[in-house]
């Protein structure tokens, strides 16, 4: 159902499908086809409406098939907030005051695993694209975290894509947070101890080049990993400082949420804790 | 200029206007007015173009007053990738391989700050909205960082605006991932160790109920605290660990990067790497 009427001043009033949010606000979320002209009417009679309950934020979540009902939308004095590879979200703030409209999603989470075996040979690759490539560098298997994967998974999966190596998630032992890094938005970057479970390497022909299991010393050789204030440079330190200093990153462990039923993962210092 | 004209064979073409990327595609800009009769013809023609030359991705933003385009661009077999209020992008994939076309932003980060004065009393404050509203309780005050705004930065600034009280950032205890807490997204929430530099509270009235300097054994009191598995339960062992124990947190070291030429940090355990 796709438009609602309900009794006003004993008329009946077309409105669109709305939902009431916790922030006093509506959210209109189309399915079928409409026609832009038949939209519109609906729309302004809706933005009234809604304008004399003192609503708030009003939300339009349009699924990429209604693409034709965007223009319309945007002339109604509705602006973008976010899209996802099938719809587009657009929100209007009706009230004379400041907008709370919450800001949209602002950073990818990428990861990157520190795999070592007992011979104190590191688990390195050399990439077919980005900054390294064709470089020769040897640099530690990188990737990003999907939307709703935990971290401690996605360096796993991201791992094993990579190189064919099983490992075992053990800590966080840094992060590193940049901006500007694509389309103006920032990245938080996990480096993470792992346990490897199984040491034959099969490559990933599509994004890795080569890899290999390489001594420490070699990997911490290579120039731009001597490069001081570089994050490889930290990366070498912190992995010598865990297996030679008993350095304590950051464990995962359960803890429930406001915000969410599935079990979320608070990270700490768990050695200092206890 | 929104369309360049290139000699190919002999006759002219007229294109959109693209530059390379680095990954073997091409980036559409658009600024100015184009009826989208105009712009079909040219993007059929730019489409040919691309494929003939071998391109992969062909992103195409449009800024929000060019939304007469959406449409068009949509038709022609483009989807959204994603969208900030003033311009939304689109994307393609020529080839038949699979497509490496960049995730969108996936997380939000959000952080809450630990202040405590030289009484053993902790910064808590009562929210207007959000899931703790009505309930009476007294939680550390939290929000959200914005792009291209520094952890550090970010938690600073929040205690700021909701409390009026001036803070230096120490170190972040602990983070917490979660999923699913807003259109889909993720969450990264960071727990901050702050100290305070003034003490008089000046309440945000639009968004702040009440705040205070509480006892920490009273904010430890409360129900929602005690529960085992609770991010609060956490953060207050977290606080008097840090207090009481000497519990270490990752702190921020600056850091170069091949991502972007503004200064970033690195988070880490330093007491323990030294």
């Amino acid at each position: 159902m796709d438009q609602v009427t309900i009794e006003n001043c004993d008329e009946k009033v077309q409105l669109l499908p709305a939902i009431n949010d916790d922030y006093g606000g509506v959210v209109v979320e189309l399915k079928e086809h409409m026609e832009s002209d038949v939209f519109l009417t609906l729309l302004k009679t809706s933005m009234s409406q809604w304008t004399s309950q003192g609503k708030k934020g009003v939300w339009i979540k349009l699924p990429i098939h209604l693409v034709n009902l965007v223009e319309t939308t945007v002339k109604e004095g509705f602006w973008y907030h976010h899209a996802e590879r099938d719809y587009l979200m657009l929100v209007n703030w009706i009230p004379k005051t400041t907008s709370t409209i919450p800001l949209n999603a602002s950073h990818r989470v990428g990861v990157g695993a520190i795999v070592l075996n007992d011979k104190r040979e590191m688990l390195v690759v050399q990439e077919k694209s980005g900054f390294s490539r064709g470089t020769g560098i040897w640099k530690i298997p990188t990737g990003i975290v999907e939307v709703g994967e935990d971290i401690s998974e996605g360096v796993v999966r991201e791992v094993k894509e990579e190189t064919g190596i099983d490992t075992e998630f053990i800590e966080v032992l840094a992060f590193r947070q940049c901006h500007k890094v694509f389309f103006g938005k920032s990245d938080l970057f996990f480096v993470c101890m792992m346990r490897p479970l199984s040491f034959d390497i099969q490559i990933q022909e599509l994004e890795i080049e080569a890899a290999q299991w390489m001594p420490l010393e070699e990997v911490e050789a290579q120039p731009f990993a001597q490069k001081p204030d570089s994050l490889m440079n930290h990366i070498m330190k912190l992995c010598k400082a865990k297996v030679e200093k008993n350095y304590s990153g950051f464990t995962p462990h359960p803890v429930t949420s406001f915000l969410s039923d599935s079990p979320n993962y608070i990270y700490f210092n768990r050695k200092d804790l206890n």
